[in-house]
């Protein structure tokens, strides 16, 4: 029995057999050939077969998967017909007489080569797709036989190096009863998939793949990031036990489907979802959200060549404020900038993306895109319960300002004649730590906070939190943290206003006993945590809560802060 | 009379006639040789005549300016002898048949647009020397006619698009009253020269080059950034008067140099400099310094291929420590990293620098640099009365660490039998929001604080200082700016501890009044900024102060804060 430790990329247990899926080898040689026009034909031939295969992938997808998960093949179709690729792919085929699977490599290499240099999350990510592609087209072009995990058809854990997009879209669930790879994090493609599959996994164990070999009995433990290769009875005995356990917590936790959560001494609290698209409110809605705490709208100007329109807008936001059948909505203005880029927006490198020219200081700057959303915004929110929140608010002059541009909307809006609620509430999210500092002033102009806790303890912490090598500053349980939480909470009560939360920290178990006795008012996570926090909070105490958190604030370092909650508050 | 608004770069008023400096034409052209031999023989004599040159013009600002500003001159001469540079010339004179003009300026010219793309204001000052070496082997290439500032013999303002660093260097103060510029900011080379050479001017013009003709009467009010070319009488009159009037504020000044800082109801605070090297001690004695608040000690890492050896720093803290005769010496360990660089140190690029891994996050990695550090600020201490700071500090556990390092490093020496002084004063920079807000944890473990408002203001605003898209929220008047200099004091003084500045803030005539009122006891400042702040705080009151300051936290914006200021304190 060998036992190997990775990152828990999902939650449950999985105990089957190894299918190990290994790509194949895709090494091309320098190969001069005679028929320039032999190989352009060919590279064709292989991007028909590509653009037909992922179609088909893409339909499949859309049916199982929803729109959102069909959006990353629609990306792969998009750098198949790409003539910034293709071009010079066929340019070096004419030029130096080489074979189309080295012009297509050695050309992608450098594309991809390009897009990882520059260090955003975004571009790597890109770097992954053209890589996927280029892969598929390969594959056609050296006539591979490549075993799809779609053919799968009998129970198992599929164990690899790691899984293009592609690949998890293609796991049956009835027979993927998990899966474990070599590489990856939890944020990666593969990780993200497996939770909207709900399918349990391990990732970055760094040698599953050298240790396992296929056919090998394998437990896939998705809540502790470990995974056992050929375990002794006993150890199956107690996983079968623990899947069971978790399927049981898995049952509990859905009786709180519909209900409010309470605090053990009465406390109500909301657990809200954050979103990025309207198809993602199904998922709200099916683990017993109470609204939607941040929906971003930047997906909205992404994947596209130019900005989206008022009616694009307009039909996003109502059909999310539709679906949520009157609760509340905050929506989030773009955010875009930072590590996020529009290609189509040309906006100027910087030197410090993060704390540079984004969100509303793009806005206040490029009206003409802020006025469309919030016009789009205004005349959506009729349709349900709309809040509108302002992102990277640094000073009150901004907030007035984004206001100004509100009203002004509105009132044109009205003298068109055109309806818009009366109710929108108008909130900031508080993410730079002067908003922080100053929120009991900013507590007498809006109508609500929502801490967005990743980039506000970047800032606080003067350290990007995409850097690994200052990742050990990323504390949300610093005390410094909790002091800023706290302002914002004290300063919104004091004012009769709301505090939220939509940053990763709202869902975190060891969070959220010190954030409720801070005296958060909404919870805003993924929607998958949404049941296990609301059992969570049910069996907590606010007035000891108060207690925890009163001392916690007078502790030195966040290692202290967890201390003291784990040895507090039973998880 | 034309009157023309640019950049007050340097103090004073000066009146007379112009003299236009042009630079002469560069401009190569493509020219094929058929003797690359010869070529490459034209250039190592332009080279050798440059060498000769610049050897003069050094030795000239070494024996004038002293050793700080002679630097610029060994880096040209660094440049011309570089063979990254020299040998891709010679090959491309062979290799393509060029004359050597078009080799060295083709190949010049990459290099320079190469800084340039970094984005780094370090690099793009590597950029300003290149294009200065290159000018001065071309001249000699092209065989061209250029009249040297230093020919000048009468009395004149200099008017130039840009004056380099050779140019300045070469300004003789008996004739050259005063220059301005098209272009340049307050931070530019030529500012900073002519801030030492105490000759008014005024940059960033923009049309200055274009508005004067040689011979003008010209009047440079480098007080507020003002120029006028051929003014009326009675212009002319008015300025002499406030030639007069400040030559009266500089004697009057001058008065204070050996007086201590007390204000109207006899509070005392302390006036400090900021230093980068040895050599710049003298100009805080001369300004009446009463100590070193803050020695950056990054400029003996700088400009040199290897690590500066325990010896070559022990002289250097040694020499600082001596001069200052027993007044405190602040000195701030490495601070490399975000938009500093070392070559030979082979950091990797990062994304967002300025929230990456530097200063102490750096040293704490990399111990073998740090420890030698603190050993030869160890042994130096016996010399005077040394303070060692840790820049960058995010978390208590970061200084425990540091501090670690240190105690272990004395225990070493002592081991060794090297004395070391037991008074040692070890305090952190604030320049993090997190540490700010947990001032009063940090005062239980350090000895001072010293608040460095550059990054503290960038951090809390979440914008980079140096992207001038986002520079409207470098708000050092922010109240939540000055919340958490009073957190950073009140902490410090409740635990007997004393809290210092070292960032641009404690020298401006708007802050003071604020920060007197905050209780600051420490302020570290541009040595030529001193006697005009221990005359601005002698007129004021702290009680006064006190009252102003409370105000100011509790209003909502930085205007709000200005306004305040101004109506309440004469300045």
């Amino acid at each position: 029995m060998t036992n190997i430790k990775g990152i828990a990329a999902s939650a449950g247990i999985a105990i089957a057999k190894a299918f190990i899926l290994e790509h194949p080898d895709y090494t091309v040689k320098h190969t001069q050939v005679e028929d320039a026009d032999r190989e352009a034909a060919r590279l064709d031939d292989a991007l028909s077969r590509s653009r037909a295969e992922l179609e088909d992938i893409k339909s499949r997808t859309l049916q199982e998967l929803g729109e959102k998960k069909a959006e990353i093949f629609e990306s792969h179709l998009l750098i198949l017909d790409d003539p910034e690729l293709i071009n010079p792919v066929k340019d070096k085929i004419r030029e130096e007489s080489v074979a189309a699977e080295y012009a297509l490599n050695e050309t992608a290499n450098q594309f991809i080569e390009m897009f990882q240099n520059m260090k955003s999350a975004y571009l790597q990510e890109r770097a992954a797709d053209m890589r996927d592609v280029t892969k598929r087209v390969l594959k056609h072009l050296l006539g591979l036989n490549y075993v799809s995990p779609s053919e799968i058809s009998e129970e198992v854990i599929v164990i690899a190096e790691d899984l293009t997009p592609s690949d998890t879209a293609q796991l049956n669930r009835n027979f993927v009863k998990g899966f474990t790879t070599n590489i990856g994090g939890r944020t990666s493609h593969s990780a993200i998939m497996a939770r909207s599959l709900e399918i349990p996994a391990v990732v970055g164990t760094q040698s599953i793949l050298s240790s396992a070999e296929s056919g090998d009995l394998i437990i896939v433990d998705g809540l502790e990031g470990l995974v056992f290769i050929n375990p002794d009875e006993d150890t199956v005995a107690q996983y079968r036990d623990k899947q069971e356990q978790y399927a049981k917590q898995l049952e509990e936790w859905s009786k709180l489907r519909g209900e409010p959560t309470i605090t053990q001494d009465g406390v109500h609290v909301e657990l809200a979802a954050n979103i990025g698209t309207p198809n993602d409110v199904t998922g709200v809605l099916e683990n017993g959200g109470e609204g939607v705490g941040l929906y971003r709208t930047e997906f909205l100007y992404m994947g596209r060549d130019k900005l989206p329109s008022e009616e694009v807008q307009y039909n996003a936001y109502k059909s999310v404020l539709e679906k949520m059948q009157g609760k509340p909505v905050v929506v989030r203005t773009l955010d875009i900038g930072g590590d996020k880029e529009l290609p189509y927006l040309d906006l100027p490198k910087e030197m410090n993306p993060f704390l540079g020219f984004r969100a509303v200081r793009l806005c206040l700057d490029r009206q003409d895109l802020f006025r469309t959303q919030l016009r789009a915004l205004l005349r959506a929110s009729v349709h349900g319960d709309l809040r509108i929140m302002f992102p990277m608010i640094a000073t009150l002059g901004e907030f007035r300002e984004a206001k100004g541009l509100l009203e002004d909307e509105k009132a044109k809006l009205a003298a068109e004649g055109i309806a818009v609620s009366d109710r929108i509430q108008l909130g900031i999210m508080v993410e730079i730590p002067s908003t922080a500092v100053m929120a009991d002033q900013f507590a007498k102009e809006v109508d609500f906070f929502s801490i967005g806790t990743n980039d506000l303890i970047q800032y606080t912490m003067a350290a990007d939190r995409m850097n690994e090598r200052v990742s050990y500053l990323y504390q949300p349980y610093n005390p410094a943290i909790l002091r800023l939480v706290k302002m914002v909470i004290d300063a919104a009560h004091k004012e009769g206003r709301w505090a939220g939360m939509c940053g990763e920290m709202a869902g975190d178990p060891v969070a959220i006993p010190l954030l409720l006795g801070l005296g958060l008012d909404e919870f805003s996570m993924s929607a998958t945590s949404i049941l296990p926090a609301r059992s969570q909070i049910s069996r907590l105490s606010e007035a000891q809560m108060q207690e925890l958190a009163s001392k916690a604030l007078e502790l030195r370092t966040a290692e202290e802060v967890v201390e003291l909650v784990e040895s507090t508050v039973s998880q």
